[in-house]
């Protein structure tokens, strides 16, 4: 059985690692702050030291880490994954970062006979906590045999979409339709309390059209409409991904007719306190922008 | 039993009128375009040769015409409805218009003792010919109680959402988001297939997380990914659709952050002559405009 590391305890890495632990595999778990990995040990997980100490006791390595630098440091950068690991040994990056510190990366572990694997995460903690997660998967055939069984566990839709370092484009391409649509349907449904229109009618008549999105029907139910405005993905994070999709896309000449109206959207939110707060919030942004009161949890329904 | 008039037999008239003449109601029907008729006339409606005429046969009339000028000769005008109908006769607009026309036509009516209702029609042609449409309402509950049936045999779901005025309003805004939606669908594949990632996997990808739309769920499946672009609802029709309801928005102060990103985007369409194809060929646009070929119908399940 392989060993597994994961570097990277936070919001979705501590319940991605903690079903792996669940699942028997001998865990080697590391975080920048010490305490975020206690949750996991508690199941069973070792604690490591340093990168060092867990690349030495790790097979296959995960990271989820903030952004681009931060896959940097952890995977090339001194006392790093790539200056401790051995010949053959994985990692796998479910972080979402600019594409081209990806391939830097993945040429990095390859000059020192070592695997990478690109594996974006699709949905929220809730799905993380579940074992159902998406993964959009960059990486060679044989890499997709030896990782598949471990994102199985952790998810329920495995998608390989090509070879290393297309899974992150996948996946920013995902968190922009996203963006995109989650500031549509906010500016959507406060414009129609504007016009006085029930709150109920209206979420009955835009999940029942082809107008509807991901977001009214499962994201904003599972939080904003719960009255819960507590990041499972907070704007910032939405505002980052947003950022990244339209670097990329600017650097290879396509256009996104509604890139600079989305990116404005989500730097106007962070402006006005948004940034810290679930993405589902936007529709409380959008209320206050259009001045008027966001519904009470349950007006959804009438 | 009611009589029922219907003006206006085009692309969603037919089947809606059709649907009626099936359930044995008494139908008078009549186009500007007098050929137009001649598929109900041949299910057992009457055809009128005026509107003064149908007006005189029926007790409650539709209209589904193209635009708010259209309504308002209809029902206004010189040998219009208003001139030639009873007290108690019911005008029932399904047609998209301005707000302000409707509240003016209601006005109108309600000046010579006859009912108004405004019936938003959500979803596609598709429907209207099974009966499943979506009908958002204005109406008193006296009116809505008296049309309902009649609404029941051509939808499947009726949600009255006001009074009167509020069916148009209602429907202005699921347009403008499936506006925003179909636009920002469009790009997001466009660009992901100049990242060379496959079409189907992207399909995948974007189908299963909250990035979803209702656009690459139903309507491009039934129409752009068969290779057809004939217009059920054609990119010129949303242009006018979208534009109504940002003058809408203007009008009451509700600041909608995509929405002169989207106008710019459904006009550049319509300059590159998508004007008289469906909706979802904003597919084929945003490939062109990223210089990547329209994938072929299939291509989607791989």
């Amino acid at each position: 059985m392989e060993r597994i590391g994961f570097i990277g305890i936070g919001t979705m890495g501590r319940p991605m690692s903690a079903n792996l632990v669940k699942a028997d595999y001998l865990m080697t778990v590391y975080d920048v702050a010490a305490d975020a990995t206690r949750p996991v040990v508690e199941l069973g997980a070792r604690a490591a030291g340093s990168i060092a100490e867990l690349t030495e006791a790790s097979d296959i390595i995960f990271t989820m880490v903030p952004n681009s630098p931060d896959v940097e440091a952890v995977v090339l950068g001194p006392d790093g994954i790539a200056e401790n690991g051995r010949e053959g040994v994985m990692v796998v990056d479910t972080s979402t970062i600019y594409p081209e510190v990806t391939d830097k990366v993945a040429a990095g572990l390859a000059d020192r006979g070592m695997e990478f694997v690109d594996a974006g995460v699709g949905r929220q903690q809730v799905h993380a906590e579940a074992g159902e997660l998406m993964f959009m998967v960059g990486a060679t055939d044989e890499s997709m045999a030896r990782v598949r069984p471990l994102l199985e566990i952790m998810g329920d839709t495995i998608v390989h979409v090509g070879p290393p370092g297309q899974g992150i484009r996948m996946k920013l391409i995902n968190n922009l339709l996203a963006g995109f649509t989650n500031q549509a349907s906010a500016d959507a449904i406060a414009f129609a309390l504007k016009l006085g229109l029930p709150f109920d009618k209206v979420m009955e008549v835009l999940t029942g059209t082809a107008a509807r999105t991901g977001h009214l029907s499962i994201t904003w139910p599972n939080k904003i409409f719960k009255g819960d405005d507590t990041p499972g993905f907070s704007i910032a994070l939405q505002d980052k991904d947003v950022n990244l999709a339209l670097r990329l896309a600017e650097s290879i000449g396509a256009p996104l007719d509604l890139g600079e109206a989305t990116r404005k959207s989500f730097e106007s939110m962070i402006e006005r306190g948004y940034g810290g707060k679930d993405f589902s919030a936007a529709f409380a942004a959008a209320c206050e922008k259009a001045g008027v009161p966001l519904p009470p949890p349950g007006a959804e329904k009438g």
